[in-house]
């Protein structure tokens, strides 16, 4: 297998009209322009007790599978992220979420290690989620798409990865949702797993993330132009209520003190307060521009079946009661990461994680990283994280006995 | 002058309509069933350089002037609070917003004090505001009522004491934006304002609270109900925009140990998840809950101009860029207090309004106190916190040559 970069999948949205933008976003959910896996007669079963006969699931990959197949790394994506982790988005003509963190020389390193993103169920870039055709009625699935879990994103992970033709994973690595794939995956595929990386992210969604989600999720339900999750059908989407909702959990990505360091009290290209509800603030002409953006590329459903299944996730109920049982079989190592201003995923959560694995005697480093930059900082330039993650990495591929990253050098 | 204690204002909202409750909140706007001081002649000069020509202002006494007229206490009140601190709401029935600090007997004693308490202006209990009959359109002012400030606010204050015949108040007490009228008031009437406790504040807002508002505001606007804020003479109201607004509000004024404590991930009144989007969880109920009862009892046009007062708030850029600036002519005794779990306004903001007044040679103590339940800590049962406003008070009084509370006795 080889390297399958998209280098050309990135289409500049300048000058687009928003017609256009929401042509490509449909597009992409069911012709996506990375690689698709469709599943017709192998069905996907869902912790919710429905099955998804027909599906597909999108994906990229980075670099190239050994012939042991012992280098594949699972990247496991982010609330509103993609298989274009290290690619040029295709709708925003952007370098990938994780183009800091992946990529030849880089600490999940192309060179070295065959890189595999995919799209999660329930999501809007390519894998089957609610703006995706219904098979069995002809049109967008809407609100008729099975509620999705976690556990459902793994579940169909693991079908990609025996696909590919893959037996263990050399290691899994998310941070937030993706974090909690990460856990899943430890949990429930122990022996498929050599090493783990959750980032950013807990053993379960807290009340006060719920109650962010909720109100994210009102907002676009509250919208006119949602019309019952059948938006897709006439022609329209509910841009104000998926703005908002935007908006609202955006602020909780970044720190306070980012904030203030940003923007501060800061006027947007004027000398003084207009005593108006303009965007006098730089704050909030930021928080606009997130909340405008955000719904050229994501589609409205897809953000209420995603922050649901964020919200349901509580691996230690899934177990007994106990995170630590969840962990019982687990073989891999582990590191676990946090920032010290994320109050979104903050270090208890990680604590909890790193306890309950020393509760199961596993391999558990656990790393907690001084950054003002708040739960996005496990997307952003932070080179002490980096360097963690490029020793954890090299460390476990030499226990892997496969080539280390700069071992050829 | 006497006791004005509405003791039969409060009206139970239970079997009422909809309809019904938009009615009596249309009533409390221009006709309130509190006392109301009319302004025909003596005009309301605004900081944007507008005036209010005609207004009004609503507010509540408890307890006795006395003869010297050195025993009143201004009360400020927050965001979504109004002049009923301490009697029965008229519209919801339930006990005023501050009666666990306010009554004879309680830390601010109507026994000894003469407690005023009067709706902002820009508000929606009976002071003028966005929802009142504006006299020069015969319709209700809307978006064509000025943006008004903290500072506003308090030179509203400011005629109202006028009109009572109080020369120097004994003290000025409010929390969160009452704070900051506290905090205006020691800043720009030093010679009329014996003591102040500015509780659960700062001196500026801050970019992550504007950011709350702002997404607040936007929920709103978006809203197709609001009609470009012209919806009361549509006879309907932008329900959902305001109770998304809430919500999200309402998360920031409690903790997230509270949200554990309280709810953790509690389902509501069911026995396992419905993998759907009712709300499954406690947290959601509550929220939605919030949300809906506050649009029975609030204005949305009033939720804009409030928080756009918050958002202006800047005492130290009124006064040079230094916040110890504010305070150079101020003579009173200061008590500034915060709370160990309140995110919105936390500790730091109420240390730097601390080291301001320390910079400006003020009289200044300053406590936190230790509790798990957030910003709303300060309308709460917090014995700790009651006690101390108590003593300071009670020391107030006696250095003020008043008969203290409990001397009688």
């Amino acid at each position: 297998m080889t390297s399958q970069i998209v280098a050309d999948g990135g289409v500049s949205t300048a000058g687009t009209t928003g017609d256009e933008r929401d042509l490509r976003l449909r597009s992409e959910v069911d012709q996506p322009s990375s690689p698709v896996a469709r599943f017709t007669d192998e069905p996907l079963r869902l912790d919710s007790g429905q099955w998804l006969d027909s599906w597909q699931i999108a994906y990229q990959t980075y670099g190239t599978l050994n012939a042991d197949k012992t280098n594949a790394i699972l990247l496991c994506h982010a609330l509103t992220g993609d298989q274009h982790a290290a690619n040029t988005h295709p709708l925003t003509g952007r370098p990938g979420w994780w183009s800091e963190m992946v990529g030849p020389g880089r600490p999940v390193d192309t060179d070295h290690f065959f890189v595999i993103c995919s799209n999660v169920v329930g999501g809007c870039a390519g894998t089957t989620g609610p703006a995706s055709m219904n098979p069995r009625s002809g049109r967008p699935y809407g609100l008729d798409m099975p509620v999705v879990t976690i556990a459902d994103m793994v579940r169909a992970q693991v079908q990609l990865i025996d696909r590919l033709g893959i037996d263990t994973l050399f290691a899994v690595v998310g941070g937030s949702m993706g974090g909690m794939q990460v856990l899943e995956w430890g949990a429930s595929y122990p022996d498929r797993v050599f090493a783990a990386m959750p980032i950013a992210t807990g053993p379960r969604h807290s009340p006060q993330n719920i109650g962010f989600h909720e109100v994210g999720r009102q907002a676009i339900m509250a919208d006119p132009e949602w019309h019952s999750g059948r938006y897709l059908e006439m022609d329209t989407k509910p841009r104000s209520g998926l703005s908002v909702a935007r908006m609202a959990a955006h602020i909780t990505y970044v720190s306070e003190a980012a904030l203030h360091r940003k923007f501060g009290r800061n006027l947007q290209d004027r000398e003084d307060i207009t005593y108006g509800f303009d965007a006098d603030f730089q704050i909030e002409s930021y928080l606009r521009y997130q909340g405008s953006t955000f719904v050229d590329r994501f589609d409205a459903n897809s953000y209420l079946y995603l922050t649901r299944a964020m919200d349901y996730f509580d691996l230690a109920d899934d177990h007994g009661g106990f995170l630590a049982n969840a962990f019982q079989r687990t073989r891999a190592r582990w590191l676990v990461v946090s920032f010290t201003s994320d109050w979104l995923f903050p270090t208890s959560e990680s604590r909890a994680i790193v306890r309950a694995l020393n509760g199961a005697a596993a391999q558990v480093s656990f790393m907690e990283f001084v950054s003002d930059k708040g739960h996005d900082a496990f997307l952003l330039e932070e080179p002490e994280f980096h360097r963690a993650a490029r020793g954890f990495l090299t460390g476990a591929a030499i226990a892997r006995g496969i080539e280390p990253p700069g071992a050829a050098i």
